[in-house]
């Protein structure tokens, strides 16, 4: 690239209450250069400055040099500094001081450089010290800009300067820089001024202009660094955006008792209260409060102290607030009694404090009810749905799984769900720790506060299982090594012991050892209200994913309006059913089977029975039969035993079938429909068992509204078939019953085939249900289960923006979605469309979900507030009248 | 449905040179009517009769009764009948008789019925006797009509008319009912009558209109019985095709010395040959010749018997052969000295005479060029380019397997490789019969005629070597137990011991027990010439998929014009290579691994080389490595223990990285170019002997033009990083030689996500070539391994219509690639298209790439010629100038 012509500025001066820029130019400005302008305009008491455009940024680091133009401006805009200041950049006297630092468009923490006290030399250190009648001050300024320069602009290595430092300190027992007697500080500027000399092969730059002009250049090329590559590509920042230089008079809160430096909310970001809130450190410097070696007072200090500054800041505070319409987090310094803001961002916020706040501005009148849904981010529901970890912990990470299922639990590590029951009933927090869960770990998990697994992905059967329950989950933690021979767990050279502490992160994946203190959940009057104005916003339903009478209720409580996946294997996995499910499995001929299945008839119905009165008035969405057979069937040898023995079977037929239903690909075998068509019956009993419940209910004045689904259909005819069956059944029972309920067939469209031939399924089928999970597995060709080998890299280098499964792909899966919607509604105008794989509970696919008009989104319980929030949010930024990413700073 | 009115007749008439319809009219007269109907327009002597038109089927069927309209007009038409014949239908002195005949348009042999001598009854049959002066014939022309009429009309059970029959040749120790005395034949037919009427309760019809209509009712109704719906379904025959009814004079083979009847070719059906072909039996009917009682005699003994008959017959044969411009297979009867053709049609035929036909046919100038290549069947091949079991042969089945790899062997059962190889040492025929194939049995699938497994499937291991080393083999043979310890194998409840012979066909999947005949293959020179026609016609090339520079040679002798799919991951399976892979896989760091890479590097440099000398001047599409890693490492303990030993590793690593390597579905896991991109080294070793071996070869002056294709690529990005790193590779090795080689990178494409985002992956990719394998198995989330458990029922229930890893599924994975090709096109217009799955041997399939305008199919050696026809006739199909399935009768 060479340098544009443009008739544009590229530096933008601000001060006397009056900015070149404004707030909307941060692509020019930067975030912080915009922020400085903005409140100069506001009338804020900002230190002069000027900033330099982030469009030179690449100028200058495609030709390695300044663009001519630059030069002149910069010199204007010191001019017009040195008049606005009455200080003199390089003058003996008054020198001007400023800092130079970088910011772009988007906010870059620890990327980015600083350098303060730029301007000092050997004679203007002179001029400093006379002004401020304070020495030590002056040169403790001096050896800081030497150091924070070395580092920034010629690259030196921190260590020797902290040496030096350390050994003067350590000679006058002094705590703090500025506590030595003024002739080592001298000195040790002269020793740092002799070190960078002999580093860099010439002497320290005295001109305070070639300072600036290596400053400006050393930010510029802090863009390029390979930390700062990283770092964008991590959080998907364009490289070309460039970052501005702001350079800003420097001001002092370290000249004394009426001096000082802090940070303030306009409200308390904890609990969203209305009051500044906040931290003062008096005579000190930005540095002091972050190196912690002092500390800081609350704001409410300042009060007593400088009541005339608190209130001036209570007053920019509420300026700054209306200007920008959200909470703001100020940073300050006073210098001799004046106060000079030297930033204002939008403050971050806990959840709780983030419905508060906009439920408090929505009756100030601040915003409308819609903005304040748009601005509440959907991650702040986490803290309210489930225990935290208390930020102020300091954790020791033992290693990472995946996500599995939300919330933090801390507990002692059991190895076996006997055990963990045990210690459960005695009282003790446990966490279950195992290779892989199975059906037979039920108990064990219903004990355990949370459950770690080093096998199995985001839909293992621990997985599913604990986000049912509501439990934390960290699952296919991939280092973990489970010894339970030894008693142990191993990740990264480092050792837990059964009975140790670990907490668990669910929400993060992390696996962190030792007990942490956890914040409980609330739900607060504002979580009610702000929502109740989401649910009036969005069109989409929000349904939850409920697979039993529990989760059911759960789901209504958290604000679903139906089920949209009652995944019915779920419910054989315990007790009494997994033995009837099995006897199913081994049957050695259709009659068999069919008595097993008969034992299996009123159980299911018994839990439809309760899932449609749970569900009373909503559509209830049942799928049948789905996964591989051999997932009901024990694996080891000892197992298999057992069950021959309790089935009166030989233990060579039940090794025959676990053997002869071994698949190569369990994900791409028998299962899904494809079951329903090798094993009518299995069908033709669940269909019994839904219409039945549904007649049972509906005859005492219930609402049904049953939604049979087909899962895994690839072809029309295998969903024609299918639903040909569940038809006759549902006539068969509604003659016995003399009753009819009205219900719908549909299918789970998560085979690529089922999207690209949607128009024909269609034909055929009542409603689609996007099955995400699968779809993601069979678009991509990745098994959820196996992509822990190297999906982490792919996110890590850049490959993928992010986890299909997490997030869903629009470019990839979701042009399939859309095929699929497409095609489905040209053949059937009123087909219903609904998402119910974990994307569901997604943010960014839900707006997805929302481009295509879906009838609703599916999730699990703990998500539903979630998906409420983020379909309300995505109606919105539809409609283009309020995006949450605009309507802050 | 209701009749529909309408002006077309619903009976046409044939005789005395003229026939109402033609043979363009097969939809409503039937194949055989519109063949009767052709042969009487071009003056053939064709029994004169009527057919009744398909469309009446379905009206019957609906509405159980006939139109009003055809009584009528088949009343009328019996009238033309009787003044053609000079005889009269129930008529006392002249008796007419007719036969009565379905016939849809499609031919559906044994499906459908026929009655002969209709219009006997017990005054007709006198008539019959007088005039024929055979009252013997007469009396048992009757006897079989009711044994006929009983069976179609009456669905009585055939066993006890034979039973009587068995009765009264026994007591007179006659051979033939015809050598019986007139009176037991007369008593015979009573007592037939009277067994009828007991069964039917009313008395057998003496009003031969009665019977007429009963038969005509009969004949519709065939066409919805079990039987006929599921050959429907089986071969794809639309239900509302109807049949048609043909009703014909009766003419006799059996009136004595100067009669008989028999089958006539045009040409010789087995050589193609142009002489008259078939045979003859005198004084016969036609059911002798089926019945096996009596032998006929070759045609040429008619130019003995009655010569004048034999050159009208030849001239016959001439006028149907120019006249449907194709070998025909006609049967004919000759009563007292007057030759009648009852039917003619298209001659099957075999290979070798398939070809040999039509070229002498292009040299009698009786079709073009184009229209030999369009009319040779793609199965005629098999014929030539394998051994197949000799037809004639009784083949005891044992079982049916997949048909993994083409081509006829027998030989004894051998259960390990080590025997197999010592047995074939000592000259014996061995069939090697596994569960399933591993690295470890190479040397044994060398040894073996053919290669049968109990497990895997069309891309399992056995599979992918034995049609690369051109042998035939049997997979994932389901039913089948091997049972190596007891030394015998079980299928359906019979055994076969090692050392017995048994016969596979891998064509068709066959397993049979015994050694059958078989037939070598031969290629004539007709097939060179016709296969020098089909080359200049199709644009598309035809490829080989070969791995090795022996299938590399053998695809050039079949005419492969390049390579489309050259595994590398193959040349990794044999001895020293096994080994220094798993050396490479065991690596605990990147030093050890790129150690072993080292030793990798030169042999698959020299494979390389090879190949690239064997298809010198064509392009060689090599793909880098593709397949799980654990593919390359043993299973049980005993081979894990022998590595770790050879290995110089503990057993404790082997079994970890095993364990380790494990996935729930590998089809889905770490593989293709997730493995480069994990281990770039791996590529960056492939690359290295890609282009050194390329150098090497384009230094002596040969023409090299390889082409890289990176798999399994889901993004873009995978893709790019792949190819920058083959860049970066080739142009090292370039500057190192001071040589340039022209080549391509491009991608697989055989993920749905890689065809949705075919528009991306073309901006880096240079050609795509379809996974079709892959590509349907992610598509329909189907594992090839795993469908054998339910894809056979599919198939039989007609839920799909083809085996979808066999025939493209058109309708969804096609319409995958179709978008594939017009996105990648779009951003690319010189993108190179390709397929190099087993569709790419498949003519159908071959037809969709055509249509899809690719560059290449690519296929195995022994399909390259299909391939080559196939694309000749997909070519002459969309240019609309000539269709193989119009162009014959």
């Amino acid at each position: 690239m060479t340098e544009p012509f443009s008739p544009q500025p590229l530096v933008y001066f601000f001060g006397q209450g009056r900015a070149d820029g404004t707030s909307a130019m941060k692509d020019v400005l930067g975030g912080k250069g915009a922020g400085l302008a903005e409140m100069t305009n506001l009338g804020i008491a900002v230190p002069p400055g000027f900033t330099i455009s982030a469009t030179v940024c690449h100028t200058y680091l495609d030709t390695h040099g300044f663009p001519p133009r630059l030069r002149t401006q910069v010199e204007r805009a010191l001019e017009r500094l040195e008049a606005a200041t009455a200080k003199e950049f390089g003058g003996e006297e008054t020198p001007l001081l400023v800092s130079v630092r970088s910011g772009a468009a988007v906010s870059m923490p620890g990327m980015m450089e600083t350098i303060l006290n730029l301007g000092l030399n050997d004679r203007t250190v002179e001029g400093l010290a006379a002004r401020s009648g304070n020495p030590a001050f002056a040169w403790d300024c001096y050896r800081r800009f030497l150091q924070m320069y070395a580092s920034v602009v010629f690259d030196l290595p921190k260590a020797p300067f902290e040496a030096m430092l350390e050994e003067a300190r350590h000679a006058h027992g002094a705590a703090r820089e500025i506590d030595l007697p003024v002739p080592t500080l001298k000195s040790l500027v002269a020793r740092f001024k002799a070190h960078v000399t002999d580093q860099i092969k010439r002497p320290f730059p005295e001109d305070p202009m070639e300072q600036l002009w290596g400053a400006i250049a050393a930010v510029f090329e802090s863009w390029n660094t390979r930390r700062a590559i990283d770092y964008r590509r991590l959080h998907e920042i364009p490289d070309d955006m460039g970052t501005a230089v702001s350079i800003v008079t420097m001001v002092y809160g370290n000249l004394g008792d009426t001096s000082g430096t802090g940070v303030a909310f306009s409200r308390n970001p904890s609990t969203g209260e209305r009051m500044l809130f906040g931290e003062f450190l008096s005579n000190a410097q930005g540095e002091d409060v972050v190196s912690g070696a002092r500390t800081p007072e609350p704001i409410t200090a300042l009060r007593d102290k400088m009541p005339g500054v608190y209130q001036e800041m209570e007053r920019m505070a509420r300026t700054l607030e209306r200007h920008f319409r959200d909470v703001q987090d100020m940073e300050f310094t006073v210098e001799d009694g004046r106060l000079y803001m030297l930033q204002t961002r939008r403050a971050q916020r806990t959840g709780q404090a983030a419905f508060r706040i906009a439920c408090d501005m929505v009756d100030e009148e601040a915003i409308s009810e819609e903005e304040a849904v748009a601005r509440i981010p959907p991650q702040a529901l986490e803290q309210l749905l489930h225990p935290t970890i208390d930020p102020s912990e300091r954790l020791d990470q033992l290693t990472v799984g995946l996500p599995a299922s939300p919330g933090a639990a801390s507990g002692v590590v059991v190895f076996d769900s006997d055990t963990a029951e045990r210690a459960a009933r005695a009282g003790e927090a446990v966490i279950l720790v195992r290779r892989e869960t199975s059906p037979e770990d039920f108990h064990g998990m219903v004990a355990a506060k949370a459950i770690l697994t080093a096998r199995g992905g985001m839909t293992s059967h621990a997985a599913v299982v604990a986000r049912g329950m509501g439990k934390p989950c960290v699952a296919g933690a991939q280092d973990l090594d489970v010894d339970e021979a030894a008693g142990v767990i191993r990740a990264n050279g480092r050792e837990v012991k059964g009975g140790d502490w670990i907490t668990l992160d669910g929400s993060t994946g992390a696996v962190c050892i030792g007990r942490a203190k956890l914040l409980a959940p609330e739900m607060t009057p504002q979580y009610t209200r702000l929502m109740g104005w989401a649910d009036r916003i969005r069109p989409m339903k929000v349904r939850v994913n409920a697979d039993t009478p529990a989760d059911a209720h759960r789901g209504r409580d958290f604000g679903a309006e139906g089920i949209g996946l009652c995944r019915t294997e779920h419910m054989f996995f315990e007790g009494d059913r997994l033995f009837a499910m099995r006897e199913m499995i081994l049957a050695e001929n259709l009659e068999e089977r069919q008595r097993a299945l008969a034992r299996l008839l009123p159980m299911q119905r018994g839990d439809f029975e309760s899932i449609f009165r749970a569900m009373e008035g909503f559509p209830v969405t049942i799928r049948l039969l789905d996964p591989p057979l051999h997932e009901f069937l024990p694996k080891d040898d000892g197992e298999m035993a057992a069950l021959a023995n309790e089935m009166h079977k030989p233990l060579e037929h039940v090794r025959h079938v676990v053997d002869s239903l071994h698949e190569a690909n369990p994900m791409l075998g028998l299962r899904g429909c494809r079951l329903g068509i090798m094993y009518p019956e299995i069908t033709a009993m669940q269909a019994r068992a839904i219409f039945e419940a549904a007649c049972t209910v509906a005859a005492r004045k219930g609402r049904v509204m049953p939604e049979v689904m087909v899962p895994l259909v690839a072809t029309m005819v295998e969903f024609r078939r299918q639903a040909l069956l569940v038809r006759q059944v549902a006539e068969a029972v509604f003659q016995e019953r003399q009753l009819t309920v009205p219900y719908l067939i549909g299918t789970m469209i998560e085979l690529p085939r089922a999207a690209i031939t949607a128009d024909e399924i269609a034909r055929e089928a009542q409603f689609f249900s996007f099955g995400t999970n699968d779809l993601t597995q069979t678009t991509w060709g990745l098994s959820r289960d196996d992509a822990g080998k190297f999906l982490p890299h792919y996110i890590e280098s850049g490959i993928v923006a992010a986890d299909p499964f997490q997030v869903l792909d629009q470019v990839g899966v979701g042009k399939l979605i859309k095929m699929a919607c497409e095609l489905g509604r040209g053949t059937r105008a009123d087909l219903k469309l609904g998402i119910c794989g974990e994307h569901g509970g997604e943010p960014s696919s839900i707006a997805f979900c929302e481009t295509l008009k879906m009838n609703y989104v599916s999730c699990s319980p703990f998500r539903v507030p979630i998906a409420r929030l983020s379909a309300a949010q995505a109606a919105l930024a539809a409609r283009g009248t309020v995006d949450r990413t605009k309507a802050t700073v």
